[in-house]
């Protein structure tokens, strides 16, 4: 696999411009969601966990309740990468759900 | 627990008429939803799954790929009953999600 | 539902004898496990978010790749429970799992 | 992605050997797995969904409490393939978990 670069700052902050709901925290991607109930909470991790194994890059979250707050970097990158942005706009699809047929 | 009963013919129809996409099959409530993808199909069976587990109810259900096939009865009823009637309405809102604040 | 009772220090020092892995942190129940890699992580944290459902009473927990760090504690009582050292009983069970038949 | 090929019955015969509880069922790899209760199967169900999702490659699975039916096919090789194999290997990991340390 090519190298996973690490996004530069002015990188980020386009990239911010498109990812409703993430900010920078603590040098990573971030975005705290609240949902209904702890059912709807945990279906949206277990969503977000098969993203996450299909593309090998997982998350940092912490859940309680119904509130799932959500950190992302690339550890061979040193910082944010591609990688993070494509899995915080994948969790973003994934938090707007579209009924079934 | 009071002795769960068999709902008449004619209480399993009056319940239909309220329950989006539920017939009887083989004298169980069914319903075969088809979602996006895997990842939207096995999001709701965990949902479902965690409505179930806390209802002490579960479904019989059929999962390849997008598709979802589900049938509920009530084996000490002998038939469909009212928690049938509920794991089937908790399904709906399931498959009907609300997105998070 | 009867009112859920802070535990004493005493009593929660007893309870810790049976519950391998546990600590008071911040005075509230912790464990840290680590599993073989993300899917048996999040495969525990499935199975134990079924029995909290079941329980009405969920865990604060947080995820990275192969590590979950619980905190266990009920509001309620303003503070351990029977609730929590019932849950983390079970969360040890659900990760010494028996194989299948 | 090369051309994925349906195996021979021959090949089939020689993966079986080493693929313990799987059978030739519909001209699909098959297994039934019965579970101690519903949580245990169902968190099963969510490692086989996380590995399924990262093979890009999916089970047909029927569940009922604690039992677990699967069959595996590929169907852009018209039969059984070496990613059904692999698939079914991973799962009998799965049911046979290690404990977390």
């Amino acid at each position: 696999m090519a190298q996973i670069k690490r996004l530069t700052d002015t990188e980020i902050a386009t990239e911010l411009g498109s990812l409703d709901g993430w900010t920078v925290d603590a040098g990573k991607l971030h975005r705290k969601l609240q949902f209904a109930d702890f059912v709807t909470a945990f279906s949206f991790m277990t969503a977000a966990a098969l993203v996450a194994e299909r593309m090998q890059h997982h998350p940092e979250w912490f859940n309680v309740y119904h509130t799932v707050s959500i950190h992302l970097t690339t550890h061979d990158a040193g910082g944010i990468s591609a990688l993070d942005v494509q899995l915080a706009k994948a969790m973003n699809d994934l938090a707007r759900p579209r009924p079934p047929s």
